[in-house]
């Protein structure tokens, strides 16, 4: 079941400025295609979906551990991962306006609008920004890598990379983990952080970004088993983003072809999420990569440090094959963005009925749980509200929300996926309760304020 | 109180290496001085360092929001806060090896090791790397930025830098978050994120690194309040480290001078932790900075969007100050595991003593917060033992431990901090109760397998 795609996108995209969400970066110097700024909600829903896969992949598995790398790395690293040499780009020049471009986004949005592919390649195809045809230069291979310089000279000495990927961090570490933390095969490290890629058209929101997070599991086996091990994770990656909310039917497994994998990689299967994007709707969420013991080996190439684990019960040293599940976590929070978005209708005090968008995200990632809302400014309910609000502070991020009508606020909040709101009105002081309105339902509850934490607790449990 | 300092450090440094706190950053290809890298224990103690931090005072605090910034700002953004002009330090060169060095760190080693300023500057002062006196250059200022280029082109044009502080991104979202959090003054924005500087000479374990991670709140005051705000939030931040263990004896407050002061700065007070480094033991743990309205300014000079607040109330508009209690987040993780660190005698199984290493976390910090121990290998209790953990680890991050002697174990938790070891022996089958161990008082309790979660729960409050 595909849904109404561009407007629902839009929608999302506008709500997530709106509210604050996600901000252009450095907007008041004109932004920057790059990076994209989370604000005061966008870094909580962040922050939960970092902590609900957290708690199901590290700490929730007996057979994973955690980990937290270095961005920067010796360039040696990069150098054996073979980053150095294979993660280039094709690029083209425009001679005409000297504009740069990708040859394979040149060619594949060329055939995305004529519903074929260029027959004369690219001297058929116009330039994205002139609009002359056909004028590219010869492609050149263009690095993805973003340099830096370390030290006390500005010079080739200093050269260091932003890691790509958080996964050499891990490889790297393979061995003082084994020891350290006593694991052996089958056992994974995961890993949550920034990575760095100098794509030459970002674009799609949070999709594409030079800067960006991953949420990455480096899985150690015995070599024969991990074909199953692969199928394993497969499952378990489609399990998580369901549990979380993402409707199956928004999902699905792409098997990557050879010609289009990593370099590292015996095989890929996708998992793209249904964006709805311009041209082609689905964008890829994650991807489950066998990457053998490659990286492994290289690393005991070039390093000598042998990469191995040695298995005392069978006597038998081998370089353990890899089973990589690597998350987007900024692309994550998209997909519970676009996928949690809905406009539907609610009850108004006039007896009909108003339109209201509800975000209506998973308890456990909605960015505040609960709305304190007096009912009105009075003296005496404001300072009864933040007492309540403070009280549930201590166990979950908590808004007091003051102004405007009492509808309006509900509006407000579903806009942004509280799942409840506890309104403090003028029976208070006397009934010593409060009405609790959840979400979904709308259904309103009245709840002695001696029973208000446990009753919500029952309801964000996990949360 | 001063503590004994060298050996506690070294200590502290040997066991997080050894246990997997902290590695050095690929060290198969001989590390780097840069940066370090966490393992399984480490990522959980910062993890949960920040997550308290957080709680503290963002969730915690009604005048507090959140926000996480890109680390690749525009350039103008760094040019406007004059990080390009003044983020500086004085470099000179040994014209007999070329070795460089920041002019300030030679002249304070001298006064350090000799106990006296060198009378003829550097002059006087030997090369610590070749030998050589006084035969250096003339000082030369040399960026702390860290450079880094994006898009088609590799040149000039591309130009960007990794942020120093995230407090610029910050800054260049007051506006944002005024509108779309509608926040008014005073209120404060919250962020944790990495950092990098180029520093000259990194050392000291993780406490100088070039990547190193920040908690920053940028406060926003109205001027006249500035003061008030000032004082209270040295207290606040003083009494977040009191509370989470550190023993104020081994922390003190350094009213900076103005000519050490950051060129942003109307006031600082660093507060300063006993690390016991050789030479001087003291180190800086955080600073507070009144930033007045130098940022806000500039960043209004130099886009031309009036970084201002319009109080309605009193029909005013103005340019807030901002208060900025700035803490390492890797600093201050090094500063509660030698706090925590500690040698005393546990009784053995042959009536006597044995030393123990203990490191006395806060619960709420500690990595692991329960390991479950079976008695024995034997094929009844492991699988018990790992029911219990599957149970548990849906609450915290908990660890089996099934190898070698019990004592032996109890030693691995306590050296790693764990609060809390439940032993599941021969009776647990017969009287379906457990016995569970604390750390600090070794005190042992027998808790009925029902009971555990809450009796765990109880002495696990927060964490």
């Amino acid at each position: 079941m595909a849904k109404a795609p561009a407007s629902t996108l839009d929608n999302v995209i506008a709500l997530a400025k709106k509210r604050g969400f996600v901000f252009p970066s450095g907007d008041i110097y004109g932004g920057t295609r790059s990076a994209w700024d989370y604000g005061p909600l966008g870094v909580e829903l962040k922050e939960n979906i970092r902590r609900q896969w957290w708690r199901t992949f590290v700490q929730g598995r007996e057979d994973m551990v955690g980990l937290d790398s270095a961005i920067i790395l010796p360039t040696r690293v990069w150098e054996a991962s073979e980053h150095v040499k294979t993660f280039t780009d094709p690029l083209v020049e425009c001679r005409s306006c000297h504009s740069r471009f990708r040859e394979d986004h040149l060619l594949e949005a060329f055939e995305e609008k004529k519903g074929r592919a260029p027959e004369g390649g690219l001297a058929e195809v116009p330039c994205p920004n002139c609009g002359t045809r056909g004028e590219f230069t010869e492609p050149q291979q263009f690095s993805g890598l973003m340099k830096t310089y370390l030290g006390a000279v500005d010079n080739e000495s200093g050269l260091h990379y932003l890691r790509p990927e958080t996964a050499q961090g891990i490889f790297v570490n393979f061995l003082n983990v084994v020891t350290a933390a006593r694991q052996k095969p089958p056992f994974g490290i995961g890993q949550v952080g920034k990575a760095f890629r100098n794509e030459i058209t970002p674009g799609n929101f949070i999709f594409r970004t030079r800067e960006f997070e991953q949420m990455e599991i480096e899985f150690f086996t015995p070599p024969a088993d991990a074909q199953e091990w692969f199928d394993r994770w497969v499952e378990d990656c489609w399990n998580w983003f369901v549990d979380l909310g993402i409707d199956p039917d928004h999902m699905r497994r792409l098997e990557v072809p050879e010609e289009d994998r990593a370099h590292y990689s015996d095989g890929t299967i996708d998992i793209e999420y249904s964006f709805g994007f311009q041209g082609s709707q689905w964008g890829e969420l994650m991807g489950i990569a066998n990457r053998t013991d490659f990286d492994l080996g290289r690393h005991t190439e070039v390093s000598g440090t042998k990469m191995q684990y040695f298995d005392q019960a069978n006597d038998e040293r081998y370089t353990p094959y890899v089973i990589e599940p690597s998350f987007g976590l900024t692309r994550s929070m998209m997909a519970f963005l676009v996928d949690a978005y809905r406009e539907d209708e609610a009850p108004n005090t006039k007896g009909g009925v108003d339109k209201r968008t509800v975000l209506g995200l998973d308890p456990r990632l909605a960015p505040v749980k609960v709305a304190v809302l007096p009912l009105s400014k009075s003296e005496d309910l404001v300072p009864r509200a933040k007492a309540l609000a403070d009280e549930l502070r201590g166990l979950w991020n908590v808004e007091v929300d003051v102004s405007q009508a009492i509808g309006r606020r509900y509006r407000r909040q579903d806009e942004i996926g509280t799942p409840f709101c506890v309104t403090v009105d003028f029976d208070t002081a006397e009934d010593q309760a409060v009405t609790i309105r959840e979400r979904d339902s709308m259904e309103q509850s009245r709840v002695a304020l001696t029973e208000v934490k446990g009753f919500l607790a029952q309801r964000l449990a996990g949360a």
